[in-house]
């Protein structure tokens, strides 16, 4: 890579890399007590609409850990209010009208960035001119099928069954709104990096919750249009399935340069099943930062070695960092990662 | 296999059947009208421990329907009020002093079964007495990890991730607790299998909650000492893992004779993992019941060419029925199997 390519952006893009990048899901989060400072003075809701709030949670993880990336402090049910959707927060995201019918699906309005999410690309802008170092800004939307399910069964659930049984019982209708959700994620997403975001993610959190031939048809294909018109901006694109590992086979064609996976797949088994030309993100998992110190570390280890030494690994948890991991043991994670990395050669 | 074996029992153990058999995890339930009356008078707990309540209400869907084996009616969690686990339902189990400590564990008593659940056996009595035609009864029992996901988290969770830290912090304390479970699980089945159940199954709701490391060192290996135990009963025994499509290959060297499994994993692959020893059990959406008559029909198709031609397929759902199911889907997808498999020569 060339000397000032940040490792993260190299490693999306299959480049070797002098140790393995790491960044956190959910690293702006619960667990920092400067977060819960800053959430003790306004809602939840406030802090994702006001630039200089959420710039500063942003920035947080970074002044604590040596990061290789900082992620946008969102909601991935933000820009949905845009397009006319009535939400609050309870503390999961509440549709008041849940959408089920060809009229709701007609009465969402297409997305503006600009007039939609100006708070949004405002954020951005404040991190890109604060960020400490080179540390790159990844920007990040829902996936459709996980928004689908929000806007469907109109509150979190842990089956998503509304929103599953809409989708044999109205294919028409589902497909129809989960294109909708992916022209206006990649319009969204499209606005983050025109803003500055170095690298666009999606949040596929419950396609894993689709038989296959579901989860091809209706949620794959949507990722598929939102990716499809992100192409020509010129960043990585990283697709992130929880609860995948049936189907990583239907993500070997994916339009995307990093396939990020939770803590169940062995990360040497992905990258069979993906090849060569995709990076991988992940996959510890978020109960391991729990372990004592040198099991912590084994665990870690085990990770590296599973990714092998080949170029395009970034490290990460398998899924979101819990609200009660101690910042320590975030702070140990980071540095055996590149530490031990570094000592192997990582992938240069 | 000899003319007077049920289906269900053959293809356990992978003997020649004439037609693919079916039944439906939560096949007694609140999708049934009839269930939904004997509940609105009695509480689920009383319903559960009322021996002539519950055998009636395992008995309803065989009278509704041609379901090729009867499952006991109760919770997982029944058996663990006589160890000394205060327990509630709410609606969800909900254990007052959640098991966290060396002295929590060592106050667990051993279950015996006479004593702690007489209703349960008595309920198998009942049920194997008026069992219609020689529908076979399945006993069952909660997986060692899933009862130690309810006791250590104190009630149900999406990601029980108290429990999973639980396995990483106190290794060993979370083995013995295991390791009580597990046994008390053998003692439970075993009895269930004296009074006259003719097939034993565990269902490991949440084990696959864990990465693959942890599955096989906790989880597994708990299970693996429930089943030993019950190896001599001559009876067929059934492991159902959720959310195992990434550790399937650990269940190959399993001692069960069937493996049920999600309706993530396509059945052909999950053969190929398993190989020829082992009968497979499941695997419909449970939202495909939502589907239009052609496309329900098309999806249990689906199913039954991914199981393939040759012995061993027992037809259920991936997961339990939703209670919002219309019972008339149920019946469509019931006769769909037996026709199909019968006309294509099933496994004959």
């Amino acid at each position: 890579m060339s000397a000032d390519t940040p490792a993260f952006l190299a490693a999306c893009r299959g480049e070797p890399v002098p140790y393995t990048p790491i960044w956190i899901m959910r690293q702006a989060g619960r667990y920092l007590p400067e977060y819960r400072e800053v959430r003790s003075r306004v809602s939840f809701e406030t802090l994702t609409r006001t630039p200089e709030l959420a710039a500063e949670v942003t920035l947080q993880p970074l002044r604590r850990f040596p990061l290789d990336a900082a992620i946008l402090f969102s909601d991935i049910m933000t820009p949905l209010q845009g397009m006319g959707v009535d939400l609050t927060f309870d503390p999961g995201p509440v549709v008041r009208a849940p959408i089920r019918t060809d009229a709701a699906i007609d009465a969402l309005q297409p997305l503006v960035a600009e007039r939609d999410v100006p708070f949004v690309l405002e954020t951005i802008r404040l991190i890109r001119a604060a960020a400490p170092g080179n540390v790159p800004l990844i920007g990040f939307a829902g996936g459709p099928f996980t928004l689908f399910c929000y806007l469907v069964c109109g509150r979190p659930s842990k089956e998503f069954e509304t929103a599953r049984a809409f989708l044999y019982a109205q294919p028409e209708a589902a497909m129809r709104l989960l294109e909708r959700l992916a022209d206006a994620m990649a319009v969204y997403l499209g606005a983050q990096a025109a803003a500055g975001a170095q690298a666009l993610m999606v949040f596929e959190s419950w396609g894993g919750l689709l038989a296959p031939p579901q989860f091809e048809r209706f949620a794959l294909a949507a990722a598929r249009r939102t990716l499809a018109a992100l192409r020509s901006r010129g960043v990585p694109l990283i697709y992130y399935l929880n609860q995948g590992s049936a189907l990583l086979e239907h993500l070997a064609a994916l339009e995307a340069d990093v396939i990020g996976v939770d803590w169940r797949s062995p990360l040497g088994a992905v990258r069979r099943v993906l090849g060569a030309n995709k990076a991988v993100q992940g996959n510890l998992d978020p109960a391991a930062l729990f372990a004592p110190p040198a099991e912590l570390i084994a665990q870690a280890e085990r990770v590296l070695r599973e990714a092998g030494n080949q170029p395009g690994h970034i490290f990460n948890l398998g899924h979101g960092i819990w609200p009660q991991t101690d910042p320590d043991a975030v702070a140990r994670l980071v540095d055996v990662v590149h530490e031990r990395s570094a000592r192997r050669g990582a992938s240069a």
